[in-house]
Order: C-alpha cells, then structure tokens, then sequence
C-alpha cells in the first residue's frame, strides 16, 4: 500500500531506501538547508524518483543557512577531514536536522492523508548524530503519533544497519551508487577525504562493490 | 538565567507568557507560514519583545502555505464561525504546526547555545489540536531532548490553563490585550464571530478584564 513518505537526501542511504520500499512510497521530499553539497545531492534524488514514478518535492528552508551553526552550511568552517566517526566531524552537526525534517514531512503527511514516515538513519551516525539515535527515533515518533489526528508514525528501518550493509542491499536491488552524491564539500567530484568520502569507500568496498566514484584524492 | 527561547505568535498566550518570563528568555521567535491574520499578529509580537529589550526574529515558511491543507491558511477555504471547541474549527488545524514550530527552535537553540523551548499551548486548545495536548509536548520534549547535545527540553507551563486563567494572570502583569490579535480571519478589525474571536471574549470576560478589542460583529 502507497502510504508512506519518504526523506530523501540524494546520498547512499536514503537511495537505497527508496528503491527497497518503492512500492509503499507515495511521496518523497527532499529539503534544500543550504548544505554545501546540496547542489550535487538534489538532483540525485530527484533523478531517482522520477526514475521511479514517485511524486518528488523541494523544501527550501533558507532560514537554516541564515540561523544554524554548522560546518555542513555554505558559509559556515571548513568540512574537517579524517574518519567519520572522529570528534572532529562534530561541526558538521546541523542542529536538530532529522526532527526538523520529520516535522515538516509529518505535516505534509497529514495534508496529503499519508500514514507513515521514511527516514535513512543508519547505526554509523549515532555516534556524532544525536538526532540518528534510536531513542530520538522513538521519540520523535511518539510525538508525531500524538500530535496528529491519523497518529502518523516514523518507520526507519535502516536505523541498526551499517553503511556497509545497506551498500549490500543496494547491491542487491541493482541500485547504481555512481548516481548518489556523499561528499560534504560538494565540489565537481567527491574529494576522497573527509569524513563521509571515507565512510562512503569503506561502505561500497566491504559490500564488495567495486567502487565506481571519481574522488579528487 | 536568560537560556530560553520562545515561540511567539503574537496573541493573548504567548504574549502573557513573554511578559510572565521575560527574566528568562534569550529569544523570541515568530514563525510567518503564510496564516490569514499573520499580518496582523506578527508586528505585534515584534513589538512586544522590542518594549521588553528581547530579540526577536520571524522565521519564513513559505513551503506551509503551498503544501499545506489549512482554513487557516492564506489561500484556503474559508474560517468558520461559531465556538472554538466545535468540530467545525477542525479546518484550521494546520497540520503538526506545533511540531514544525517546537523542531526549528531547537535547531535555533542549539545553535544559539540556549537550553529550553517556551510555547504557550494551552487547555482549551486540546479538543482541536491534538499538537497542543500534554502528550505531544511531553514525547517532543523526550525527542528534542534526545535528538540534541545539550538535551534541550521544552517549557509548556500553560498546558493545563485555560485561556481565561492566562489571561487573568496578564491582568496582574499589565498585559494590554488591545495589542494582541485573535481573529483567524485577519481584517482590519476583530470579526467577533470566528471561533477564536468568540474564545477571546468569553477569556476576557471570565478575567474580568475590560474588552479593549474593536469587534466588526
């Protein structure tokens, strides 16, 4: 049954998501919060919705970029480098993203009488991510049962998997990963070494996934 | 301490409530998506803050007017009249509005470093509005608190008043309700018809406060 609405960024997680439960999805959103990289992401995930024949929406929020702290903004530091799990990709932290775009995807939900929200956490984010975590997961979905008529509830099935074994369902699913975008700098081609370049070839080389990404280094 | 943020509409609850705890807000935030009467209210909740020396920013959701379904939207149908606990003011519910409002002052909180989400729901809301009920408040407290660093927890400490206890309590603060806005409408007057114009009146009444409001009915 097509009740279900999606997150969708245009990176690995949520690509593969919309291709394993295509047939629940009636809608899928994307939210353009002046990531650097948003100009590469978007595209993507327009591309396989299309692709897919699901309905597909851009959700500015430009008040992100004008009010929140983050490395992950254009205009904000630089994207630090090193492994993805480092304290040092703390400041790509953008404050409370997940429950702001559950928020906004619950409230559409309810306009267009959907029943349920997709999200792509995975268990590689929790350790940075707080709003990844599956307590906010619980959380957030109790508060969007509670605080709709239809009880709408957040499905987020991915949220004990690695990045490696959702590469691996991907796989299987024939999803192509050159077609979805992780790096966080956002320039022509990914740069090979911050923190989610480095998650992204670990994940596709332990899927056994020969790797088809151009990276700068 | 001044660590809180509050989410300002500029009517007769978050008003009372920014003057009830001014000593302890940062920030006041109004969130403009495109409500018929948003005109009318968002000046004055700006003009509140400027008297009480608080910042204040609105904050544009332009996505909630074009993708939302809501009466009380701009382009919607139109208001109905009668009490505000009546099933017919069910058209302007503006779907998980509370959730979306509560989620981006987080994200701002954190970003600002403050610690605690004021919003002014209250009891006689909890017939219509299922994002204004204790429940709701109480799982998104648990998801903004788990989906944040520093645990940010939301402050409703309306939620079991009724609009003519607050106002009430606004008599002893000196609130002038003159410079509130109720009606859903958005005239140049007050309809004095519409569900919330109907509440306000009885509130005041019940307060024992002499109605300032120019009603066109």
């Amino acid at each position: 049954m097509k009740n279900a609405l999606i997150v969708i960024s245009g990176g690995m997680d949520s690509t593969t998501m919309l291709y394993e439960f295509q047939s629940e999805i009636a809608l899928a959103v994307t939210f353009d919060y002046g990531a650097k990289h948003g100009a590469k992401e978007i595209p993507l995930a327009r591309m396989h919705c299309e692709r897919l024949g699901i309905e597909h929406i851009t959700i500015e929020m430009d008040f992100m970029q004008r009010y929140f702290r983050s490395s992950l903004l254009t205009g904000g530091e630089d994207i630090p480098e090193g492994r993805y799990d480092d304290e040092n990709m703390r400041s790509t932290v953008v404050p409370f993203r997940n429950g702001i775009m559950l928020s906004i995807a619950c409230g559409l939900a309810e306009s267009r009488g959907l029943k349920r929200l997709m999200i792509a956490n995975h268990a590689g984010d929790h350790a940075i991510y707080p709003d990844c975590r599956a307590p906010f997961v619980e959380a957030m979905s109790r508060a969007t049962q509670e605080g709709t008529y239809d009880r709408i509830a957040i499905d987020a099935p991915y949220t004990h998997l690695t990045k490696a074994e959702i590469a691996a369902r991907g796989k299987r699913l024939g999803v192509n990963y050159a077609e979805t975008w992780s790096c966080y700098k956002g320039g022509d081609t990914h740069c090979g070494c911050c923190g989610t370049c480095v998650e992204r070839r670990e994940a596709l080389a332990e899927a056994g996934i020969d790797d088809p990404t151009t990276y700068e280094n």
